[in-house]
Formats: C-alpha cells, structure tokens, sequence
C-alpha cells in the first residue's frame, strides 16, 4: 500500500487512526524512504545482484544462505570449503575456483552497458575476474586485457587503444606490486579509471599495500580507488557509471 | 604535421629519409602517441584546467608558475604565503583564502554536466570547495549541501531527495572523523559516489585515517575513494564521469 | 580474621606482637584491600564468572584450568582443539563452538538486568555472542537483534525502537568493516552505548582495524569502545552498568 | 504539528492530500523520526550542550558560531586565537585557556547524578577537565583526584575509597604514557570505568598510543575506552550512565 | 700464539718478517682484538652457552647444528618439527616442548648469582622459562613467581618481598596483553628491572604491541626492555648484572 | 610511627580500637607499603633525584614545580620557555640549554660507583647528557666518549679499551639512524649495555624508529633498550646497577 | 623491419600508406621503442633470464609457464607444490628446495663479471642464493662468504679482504634482524654494496622491517637496497653494475 | 710508520717490547685496519667530500664544524639558520638556498665519470640537485632531466634518449607522490637506476612513503632505492658506480 492510498484508506475509514499512525510510524517507514528515494534508482538498479561475502563466515553458514537464494545471487572471497559448501547446497551453481567466486541463478542476457577491465599481471586475474563477474551479473559487457605489465610500456599502447576503440565508459585496472598501472592508464584514458590495488607482494609494502597508497598518491585525474583485492567493488561501480550514463 | 602528411611528404621528396626518421623517432613520437590515443578523449578533456599543487613548492616557484600560464589553471592546497605571490604575479587571480585556492584564467561559462557535493560537517567545506572549483573549471555544475551529518540519519534524507530531484550524475561526500557519511549515501544513492576522507580528527585514526580506512572498508557497491583532502581529484572524476556520460 | 578482630586478639594476648606484626604486614595486607575496597562492589560483582582466556595457551592446560573451576566459568576465544579438551575435562560443560565459548558450572536464574546487543552483520554474530554469554553469567538478560545492517539505514529503526520499549541499560554493537553502526545507533540511542570492532573485513583497514578507528573517531556522545573481537568485555561492562543502575 | 494531528486535519479537509504527503514525505519525516525514537531519551539528554570541536576550524568560524548560540555550548580542543575570537564573540563566554575550553550559556544548576574523575600525572589535568565541565553541563557532579600515579601503587587506594564513599555511578581515568592506571583503578571499582589515553609521551608509543593500546588490551572488565584526549566524550558517557541509571 | 710471543719470535728469528706481518694482518687479527678486550670479560663470561635460534631455520639444519655441538648450547624457539630433528640428532637433548627450548650438554653446576622471574599470567610462562633456562646456563639461580597479575595489585606484594628476601640482583618481568606488571614491579623494585613483552593479546595492540610500547613508556625508572618474546636476551642479560656485581 | 609502636599504642590504650583500625586502614596503609618493601632499596635509592618531565607541561606549571622543590630535582625535555620560567622561579638553578636539562639543588658530592656512556654522533649527545646527569645526581661517575661511529668499526676499539680500564659496571650507547652501534659495543662489553635510540634521522625509520627495532632485534645477549631520546631513564638504570652491584 | 626499411618500402610502394600508418601507429610502435631505447642495452642485457614470480600464482599456472619456456627461465619464491608443478611440466628442471628456485633451460657458460655476495647468518643463506642465481644466470660469477655476523665484529675483516682480492664490482650483503651488516660492510668497501634485508626476525622490527628501515637509515655512503628478501632484484642490480662497468 | 718498519724498529732494538705491543694493540690498530682494507680503495674514494649532516644539530654546532673543515665538506639538510651560521662561519661557502646545502672547499676540477639524475615533478628538484652536488664533488658529471612525469609517458622517451646517448653509467630518479617513475625508467635503462623517493604527498602515503614502497616493490630489475629524501645517498652511490666501472 502506497503512501496516498494509505491516507486515503484512513480518510474513507477503512482503517482506524491507530491503524493509519502505527503504518506510518514503524512499518511503512521504510517503505516510505524506500518510495521518496529509490523511484529512480529502482530502474538502474534493477538486476543487481545480491552479494555475499563469504570470507568471515564458516562454510556451513555460506550453504544455508545460498540455498535459500531466489534471485541472482554472487558469492565472492570464497575458499575451497565454501565452494563444496555451495556446490552441495545448490548444484547448478556456476563455480569458479580459481577467483572464489560462485554465482547462484540466472545471468542477465541483455548487456546495457560496457566496460574495460585491464590487469598488470597474471597473479591479478582473479581480482578482475571478480570484477568481470559483478558488472556482467549487472548486465555490462566487458573488454577485457590481461597482463599488460607496467615495466615494458610500450606495451600499454595497444590495449589502450582497443578500449577507446570498444567505446568503454569506465575502466577497470588491477595491478599488485608497485601498483603504476593505473596511473599510467589514466593519464591516457578519456573516461574515468578505478584502480583495484591487489594483495600480491611481499616485504615492505607488499600485500598490495603499496599498490594501494601508489594509486591514491596518483597525480593522475580521473582516478579513484576501492580497497585491496575488492574487484567487486569495482566491477559495481564501473558498471554503475556505464548504466547510469547510458540512461539518458 | 600528422603522421599522413609526414609520410607523404616523405614520399615526395619534400624531406629527407634522415629528416623523416628523426621526425618519427623523437620529435614526433608524442605526437603520434596524442594522435593515437587522445583523439577521442580531446573533445571531452577540452576546458579542463591545468593544476598546480602548492603545498612543496616555494612561494617563489609558484608566482612564478602562475605568471607564466596562459589557459585556465587552479593552484590548489596553497598557504598564505604562496597565494600572496600568487597576488602579486596574477594580480586578477581568484583567490580563495578559506580553502587555499587560486583560480586563474577564465572559468567556462557553458556548463556540461551536474554533480553533487555533501559534506558531513563544516569542518570538511574547504576540501569540497576544492572539488566544486574543479569541477566548475571542467564545465561542471555542482549542487551542494554542506553539515548534513551522520550523528542524525533523518537529517540525511531531504539532501538526498534534492540530488536525486537535481539529476545529478555523481555524488562527492567530504567526510573526517569516522567517515560513516559515504557508506550511508552511498546506500541511498542511485548514481556512483566517491568518497573524500578529510584530515579532521585527533588521537588513533585522526587526520583522515578512519575516514579512509572506513570509506576502504565500505560495504556499499557504488563507492570509490579518493586520498585524504583529495578534493581536487574528487571532483575532476565526478565531473568526468558527468561529462563522458552526457556525451552519448 | 577481620582488621578489628585480629586487633582485639591481639589486645587479649591471644596472638602476640610478632604475629600481629606478620599478619599486618604480610599474610593479612590483601584481606585488608578487600575489605576497605571492595565492601561495596562485592554485592554488585557476586556471581561474576570467572574468565579464562584461551588463545595463547595450550590446550593442555585450558583443559586443566577447566577441571580445577568450582564456580561458574566462561572460557573464550577457544579453538576446536581447546573445546575438545574442555569436553574431554568436564563432559558436562556448555559447548558454544560457532563462536569459541564454554561455559562451566551453572548459569546464574535470577536476571538482574537486561542489556540490548545489535550487529551490523551475520559475521559479527560470534563476537556478539561472547557479550551475551558473559552478561547472562553475570544475571544480566539479552536483547538481541542480528544483522541490522548500515548500508539501508531505514533498517535500523525498528530494532531501536524494540530496545527502547525492552527499556534497556546499555547497548552492546558489535560491528566490523566500515564500523559505521555503532555511531549511527548511539545517535538514536537515549542509554549509552559500547562498540566492539570485529575482525572481518579485509584490505587497508581490515581485520577490524577500521571499525575500531571508526568507533574512535565517532562524533556520537555515548559511545565508548573496547577492543577488536572483545565482546566478553562489552558484555562484562555493559551488564555492569545495567546492575550498577539498578541497584540503587 | 504531531502525527495524529495531521492525520485528523486531512481527514477533516483541513489540509488537501497533497499536503499531507508532502508533510509525510519530506518536510515531517524528521519529526516522526524523532517523535518515535527520541520520547524517552528527551527526558534524560533535556541539558545536553551543544559541543564544537575548534581544532580543525578557523578561529572566524568558530566565533560566528559561537556568537550564534542560544542554547548551553561547549567549545573544546580550541588554541588561543579560538579563543579570542569567542571572547570576541561572546564577551561573558567561561574561558578556561589551560584546557582549550569556552562554555557559552548557562551551566545547570540541579545536579542530577555523580561520576568520578582521576588523572595519572599533571600532564592529563587538561583533558580530565574537559570530561569534567562536560559532565557538569549535563548537571553531573565530578569528584576530581588528581595525580595519582601508577609507579607507587599505595597512593592508588585513598582516591579509590573516596570514589566508593561519594557513591558515584561511574569513574574517569585519564592517563598518557604507559596508560596502566584504569586497568589498576578498574581492577579496584564497583563501577564501569572509562579510560581516557591522554596524548603525553614521547619515542615509539607516544602521543597517548601506548596508552590507547595498553587500556584496549587490558584485561579488566569494567573498562572501556574513548579516543586519545577525548575527555569530551569521556565526559559525556560518564555523565549519561550516571543519569540514566538514576531516572529509575 | 699471544702477542708478545709472537714478537719474540720474530725477534729472535724464528719467524720471518714476513710471516710476523701476514700473522698481524690477517691471521691474528682476531685474536689480538680478543686479547685485547676480552681479558676481563672472558673470565665473566666463561660458561656462556651458545645459543641456536630455530624459528627462520629448517629442522634439517637445527638438527645438523645440534649434532656438531661440543659445548653447552640452547636452541630457542623451536617448534615440533625443529625439537624432533634435534632428538634425532642427540638422543640425550634436554627437550623442552611447552617453551621451545631444547638444552644439548650439560649445565653448570655452580651458582654464581640469582635473579628474579616474574609472569603476569600463565600465558608468559613459556617465555619465562626461556629466561629461566638461559640464566641457569650461565650459572645463575632464578627465583620464580609465575601469574601475578596487575588487575589485582594487592597479589603484587607477596612475591615482591620474597624477591627482596632472596636477594636476588635483577628481576624479569614477562607480560602480555596491557603490559603494565613491569611499571608496577619496578616502582617497588630495590634492583633493575627487565621487561619482556609477550606475545599474547589479540586486536589492536595485539601479539605483545601494546605491552611493549608500554613498558618503553613507563616512568618507573630502572625498567629497560627487550623485544616481544625475547626471553632469552632478558635471562642472559639478567644473568650478565648478577655476575658481574657479584665479581666484585 | 611504625606498625609495632603502633600496636603497642593500642594495647597501652593510648589509642581507640577505631583509631588503630583507621590509621591501619587508610592513613597507614602507605607507610606499611613502605615498611614492607622499601627497607632495603632506600638505602641504595638514596639521593635519586626528583624527575619532572617537562614537555607536555606549559612553562607556568613547570616554574611552579621548580619553585616548590626542596630535594634535588632534575627538570628534562624542557624547551627554551620552560627553561625561561625555571630561571626566573630558581634563579640558582643549573640550566643546560643544549639538552633541554635544569637541574634544582646540590648534586651529592660521594661517588658510589662508575658507568661508561658512548654516543655514535654528535646528534646523539644531548641525550647522552640526560643520561649523565641522571647518573651523576645518584652519586655515579660516568666515563664517556662521543662520536665513537659505526661506520668506521676500527674507531671502537680504543672507547672500548677505555671502559674496560676504567671498570664500568654498565655502558649506555646513544645511537641515531640505524643504531647499529649498541650492538657491535654490546660484542665487545663485559658488562650490560642499554641502547638509547636517538630521534635523529629522516624518511622511513626515521625520528628513531630503525635505532629502536634495530636495538630490539639485536642478536647480542647483554643488550637492553629504553625507549627512543629516554636518556634519562638509560642513566638511572645504569647507575642502578652499578650502585646495586657495589652495595655488596 | 626497423624504421628506415620501412619507410624505403612505403616510398618504393612496397607497401601503401595506409600499410605505412598502420605499421607505424600500432603495430610497430613497440620495435620504434625498442629501437630508439634498446640499440645498447640490447647487447648488455642480453641473457638476462625471465624470472617468474611464483608466490601469488597458483601451483598449475606456475607449471603451466614453465612448460611454455623455450629461454633461460628463474622461477622464484616457490614453495613445495610450485616445484612439484615444475618437476612434472619440465623433468630436467633444475630444482633448488632450500631456496624455493628452479632453474628451466641453460646456465650461461662464458662469464662477464664478478659480484660478492655475503650473509650475516645462516637464516639469510636461501635470499643469498636467489641472488647468486640471478647473478649467475646473467653470466657473472660470485665469490660467497656465509655467516660473517656482526655481534663479531673482528670477523668482518677476512671476507672483505677476499672480495677485495677477488676485485668484485659490487657486494650483496643479506642480512636480518638488526640489519647492520650491510653498514659495516659499506664503511670497508671500495665497491657499491646492495643490502637485502630478510624477513627472519620476530616481535617488533621482525620479519625484516628492522633490518630494512636500519638500511634505510645507515650513513655509509655507497649503500643502496632492495626490498625485503629481494635477493632476486639485488643480485640483477649487482650483476648489471657489475657487467656495465667492465663493457667499457 | 707502517707495520713493516714497526717490527723492524723493534728488531733493531729502536723500541721496546713494551712500546711494540702497546703500539701494535691500541695506537696502531686503526692503522692496520687502513692498511688492509684500504690499499685499493682509497684511490678510487680520493676526492669523497665530507658530509655533514645538518638536520638534527644546532646552528652553532654546524657553524663550528664549518669553520673547522680544511677538506671538501657538504652540509647537507640545512635551513635558514643553518646556512647564516655557515655563511658566518665560512664567508666564501658556496650556498644553495633552495635545497639547503652549503659547500665549503674546493669542487674537484677534474671529471672521472658520468650518471644521469632525473626528476618527476619540480618537487623534486632540491632532493636532485643534493645528489648533483655529491656527484659533482666527487668528480662525476650531471646530466640532468627536470620534470619528466610519469602521468605522460611519451615525455620519458626524449630524456631517456639523451642519458643513453651521453653514456652515462647510473641513473638516480627522484620521484615523490605515486613513484612510479623510477620502475618506468628501469625498464627503458641499460644502466642501473637508483630510486630517491621524495617526501612531496600528502594523506595515506604522503611523506614519501607511497613512493618508497612502491619502488621497493618494483618488478624491474636494475633498481635499488635510498631512504625518502637522500638524494646525497644516491648520489654517492651512482658516482661511485661510475668511478668504480671506470677504473678498469
């Protein structure tokens, strides 16, 4: 029951005034902020997928969740027990285990958009890959390159060129190590670029934490950052600006 | 000269094969690097100013930089005795004492796109007027709502329906402290918001830090992070992604 | 022996000077601490359980800490190989495995209290159960409300009005990731209120690093912290502040 | 206008259906919000001041805000141009320069409850009595010890049974360098401490980091922390245990 | 060959000139930087074991080391696999699973000093055997007070007068979690104090952080510090005092 | 009155029973402490000065202390305002601007025992002057050599030679940068080192940060630390042990 | 084709001018740069070997590269199932356990330069060894000294007189804990020296954060470093110092 | 008197036994040590200026160190007042405001090898032109590259042409913020590159420490890095390669 008609069913005596502030107060509020805010976004967004985040949950909790998904439902940052767990509980499951990622239901098959997504090195494909896996669930295409290195850059020019050629609206770029990638791509890209810093490398700065202050020190406009190894997050929100963008 | 030409001029005799390797070796490869990669983002990129960022550099050398420009140029994170040099060298510069900026040059008048920005609290207004001065220098709109707060979720919800009513494509939250603001927006928001951690705040976590972190650790897909006091950044991405996806 | 009995024994030659002396200096100085200090906390503190932390000990002697207890005990931050010795110790011992407790000898009948505890999410349950498990030791009952999120902050009204009608002392919020909740909950909250961080999360700022400076930086009046993973703490202060309150 | 009413002015045609959902929608919503959350706290937070938080503010802002306060407020963390520019501002404003604190208004003359408040050394006399004017503004009484000291633990007992003999609800403890003075005051209380790292101390754990850290690891319950000089906050949880506690 | 003796047979033709130079460069060099400084120290040290630090090496090596001992040596921090490789290797090693610890030859058997131990809790028992046995290899008798406490100081005093009664030259002090036992002790300490912070205690401050940051801010003077779990080092040190002052 | 006149004052009825109880519990409790622990120390810690540590105090509060003090007292850390206000309270008092050093009263004129100090710079001695100032006012005379270098290993030998010949019973090194120096002395030393880290250097590490953690994972069995610039706390502890050491 | 060729053949109409543009705008703008920048390294670098970083790769990923090598190939940092990868994919692999390298295809044969490399323990021998690989793999001999310590310092001074002997043109030193070999070491050669630090080590500065930030911090001219248990990256710099300088 | 004619003045009876073993043990030491080790470097280090390293000492103590100096001596890290008491002090010192060095002596006339110094940003320049001096006083030419940035890449083909094209034998790269231009540099170089991260930067990563890590995480072989901001590091180093590659 929407707000007006809420009103209306108290004014024709349909219900009590107890009934119609009690709908107001406590059960309909959310349906209310849900109403003023969420009219326009409710078609961007429609098709997003849930997410669950199985790291710091123990196997069995990760099962019983996603056996009780009805809609499309991706699980990321999943081990190998999380992944038998899954695969019990819900057999069609797609499952990936080289990024830890299970996707649960049904893939969009209209695309609405389209992104880039480019790796410095191959210990970062399974960070892309959780970003691919989030903006495809959210119905974007993605150009993908991988492995495009940041010492040889010379390298970088083709890839480049493939993405403006592709009319991407936003890039994706996971790079580990020194993390220069990013910055590099942005200072040639036409549209915005999010870097994913990844959790490889060791000593000082490694675990992707140089990665990470590397791409928020970039002099570089037209780049931002998500957390370490938060592919998902990224693939969301370049998905987001693809979508959004396209929607006029 | 354009690749084609040079080529053709080649061909008929006008330079010779030392002149056109040298051309195409050294003086020229940035040229074709420009012509390669930048065609497509020339147009969009058009208007946007040349930054100068203060804070390690002398007064000197900063009089000295503004004097010598000539296109639009912001200097940002300036102190009072950068921007006095900046008053005697530009005497018609912009200046803005409360946020440590000098505009100079001609700002555009034909605006391409909206953004929002949102600040927390008033201590966060002088790193948002940094991202507004960007992004106005890219020919972006900026709506603002400045104090909004997150000690009182209500008070969250009206600015919220103004952006979504305004038709903004991106949100910037300025946020110190505990950088909660972002994270809420974000849930609210149907359009990408990039969070700006501000170096308010004392003791473990001050200075920005818990905002960052915070902002890092964020479970809201949509959102992606600048480095502490980045407006500047903030806003030339927001601004981006308002200029790339109105361009369709 | 109490202080005026021990000198009145003495008066009477019952015990001669030098073991008065003894007893003053030595044996008796503890009783003498109790019984100045701790004449009053003593009521307040009656049926505290004892503590016994298992993380850095073998379980070897986590089991032979907990056949040697008498009177109620909680132990925490047990492993499966602790609680397996546990069992194998006292067969009649309360097994929590999903968040590491065991609890030994009988849970006090009469509540004397009643205290509120929220988590953000399914992963901060654990935790959150260490503070109910310790404040129901201490006679104190739980209201509990899981997984109330802070990214759809409408969701959070409900479960504050319940414990605003459930009249609670003090409330318990166990939060990881962003750590945003406890701020926005004391914000709406009229009873002080006790974040515990937890170590979810990954990244910059993961493993409860950011909830835990989040909560420090809060700008909510009402908000006190302890430490990462501590919910046996917040439990412990949290019942002792609802006991505290009532027994006047 | 309340709920209920706008509920019956619609139904009697006083205002049409569009007013009333613009009045529900937006402009009322924080009211409700209110309305339902805040009935009970109101009583108990009624005399709560307003607090502004100097430190990452110019001093011109802070005396227009200062200037424009009807209400009790507290103005902490300010340096000495703060400070003149409140005087400024505000000329009967309570200056207290030793602790960077301005009270402007009326302090509350009935006092509704009673905490304790103890410092380590000298050093953290200015952050105890920033809790201390903070309480008192919410018309709560401190009993103040100063200089305790941890190195000679005999001095600890004294300030302890005064503590206990003035009743009070809760105890401050404000201690820099090593921070082991509320695990110790804690072990000997009956009721909660709240522990404030004072940031004193030089080398590897100064600036209150040691402190922080050693009161977060302690391992006494009863104990739980503000951020590093937060004597504010400190201040104000104290006051609202003791309050609430005493509404029974 | 000492010095002078080699001078005199150069002197008296029994070496060549060159062969007195080859032996002063190279050759003797050690052991005329021996003689010179070691006169006193040799005798003071005479007993001193070597010592093996396992923890970065494989058990294959430990257990070759072991094997090529001939004189007094203790291996430290040894796991499963490092004590089996060593019980292979020499069926008669003193094996010490719960700290570590695994002792080849044989230990001293006159005492030539005491020293004090002291645990804050049975979590640093481990590392004060460490201590203990690496004090007792060096011919000193260890007076020890294991779970001490700091959350209860009247259980300080006790232990404290026994070290007083025993004479004891220095005392070490392990704890972990606040570290506070250490500032305590030592203001109550006649002899030097040597802090070990442990590594226990989980969260922020965690793994021994805190406790060592607060005993490098302690006041008390007399308290030095070694690193987290250092036993060894604060037991050889420890010893070395009690030695050297007894020389005399 | 000590504890036994105390007794017989009672049992003469010279005093109440309640005025023993009093005077047992509360006003007597210290001097018990005292009687208890401290017969044997005070004798050895006889003429240790009063510390007062100056920088996180302002100037007024620093002069008053001094003004106050009757005993020997040594002011530390104290700027060029603090030594002003000293001045002016003590006009007689012993300033030492170059390392922030005042001291108040007669040092004693007996010397009971000997120390070395050695300094790797010529940054480090100011805090080596803290060190020796600390020890000269417990009656210990102190041995030192300045700029003695790492980088130059042959330079040590000699300094070495020295404080072998003069029979000190403990070194304190004052090192810088990459306090590599403790180490290479604590090789050469009979007798225990404490390393004091120097707050020289710049980058990463730097402020002290490399000296400590290169002080704390020293393979050198001998090696104690204090905390970074506490030459103060190095001085006491050193003449501690040669005081302790001799007293035999 | 090079450059030159190319644009004879554009010019002879070997090829069109859209091949020409082609040519020179993507696909042969890596042999441009290479051709511009390469012409004399080429020669130097020539037998550099690939190295494959094992560690964040995936045992059947690190197998699957080896298989595909056809040229001198160094996987390193691989554990027990990356070797066992590479034993199945390349059975004639050369295979080093002790320090997690294998070696796929030909060692070179004629060497180009000499480097020493030097090890303060017997921890540090496996980083030594993936620096003597690397080395050698690019054609330079090592002259090796293990163990040389730095608690002794007279024991320095035989292998620095070996290296100086054996005219080596750079030094690796890897050395953990305190790290203060490589400044020693560097204060006696006339040579660049390279420090690696290696993460042996425990508590705080363990894992090699000491020895790395004591390297940062030293003062001896001459010495540079890589990062943590980069013994790959030292012995490449050492290598290529060494073969640049003897092409002269 | 070499070590030679000490043995043959004591065969020859000129000294005593008494004075060759004195002069052998303490006086000589140091000579003997030169004498080994030194043969071969000291002509390569002929014409090494002194350093003096002004950052954490008074004005006066440079200034007296200043007028103390007869050699070529580089003060380094010195302000305004540091550089009056020089100028004071030394009134012909060649003094270099803007990168706070001051040269008191002689520069070398003739030039005994070549590096190349490169910078990212103008930031950078003061932290360049201290390695330029080092080189220089140690008779290295400069060729130098200001501003090259790494946002465009096309701008480093040019420099790097012209360091290939002048030969020079290392090349130290200055880079603040992101540092990504050193990795970009080495991959492009047939010379070794040493990384000077610059302390430009603000927020997470500022100070240089983005930069530092993240060139300690560079994948490109031929790259060690100094400390953050010592460009007379990296400066030494180069020169020292090419004078040390020269040699032959």
């Amino acid at each position: 029951m929407d707000l007006r008609s809420l009103l209306e069913a108290y004014k024709d005596g349909r219900i009590s005034v107890d009934e119609a502030e009690r709908a107001l107060r406590l059960d309909y509020i959310e349906s209310i902020g849900n109403d003023v805010l969420f009219d326009r976004s409710r078609e961007l967004r429609k098709g997003i997928p849930e997410v669950v985040y199985a790291f710091s949950k123990s196997p069995e909790v990760v099962g019983r969740i996603a056996a009780s998904r009805e809609s499309l439902t991706i699980v990321s940052k999943a081990d190998g027990r999380h992944l038998d767990a899954i695969r019990e509980a819900v057999p069609d499951a797609d499952i990936h285990e080289d990024c830890g990622i299970a996707i649960i239901g049904r893939m969009p098959e209209r695309m609405r958009g389209r992104i880039g997504i480019i790796t410095a090195g191959t210990s970062d494909i399974p960070i892309a890959k959780e970003a691919q896996f989030m903006a495809e669930a959210m119905g974007v295409e993605c150009i993908v390159e991988y492995d495009v290195g940041v010492a040889g850059i010379h390298r970088i020019i083709a890839p480049m060129q493939r993405m403006i050629d592709e009319d991407v609206d936003a890039i994706v770029v996971a790079a580990g190590m020194e993390g220069a990638l990013p910055t590099v791509i942005t200072s040639l890209s036409p549209v915005p670029v999010i870097g994913v810093p990844v959790s490889s490398g060791y000593g000082m700065g490694g675990k992707g934490e140089a990665a990470l202050m590397s791409m928020l020190q970039s002099c570089s406009p037209g780049l931002t950052v998500v957390n370490i190894d938060n592919g998902r997050g990224a693939g969301a929100t370049a998905a987001l600006i693809s979508v959004s963008g396209r929607r006029r």
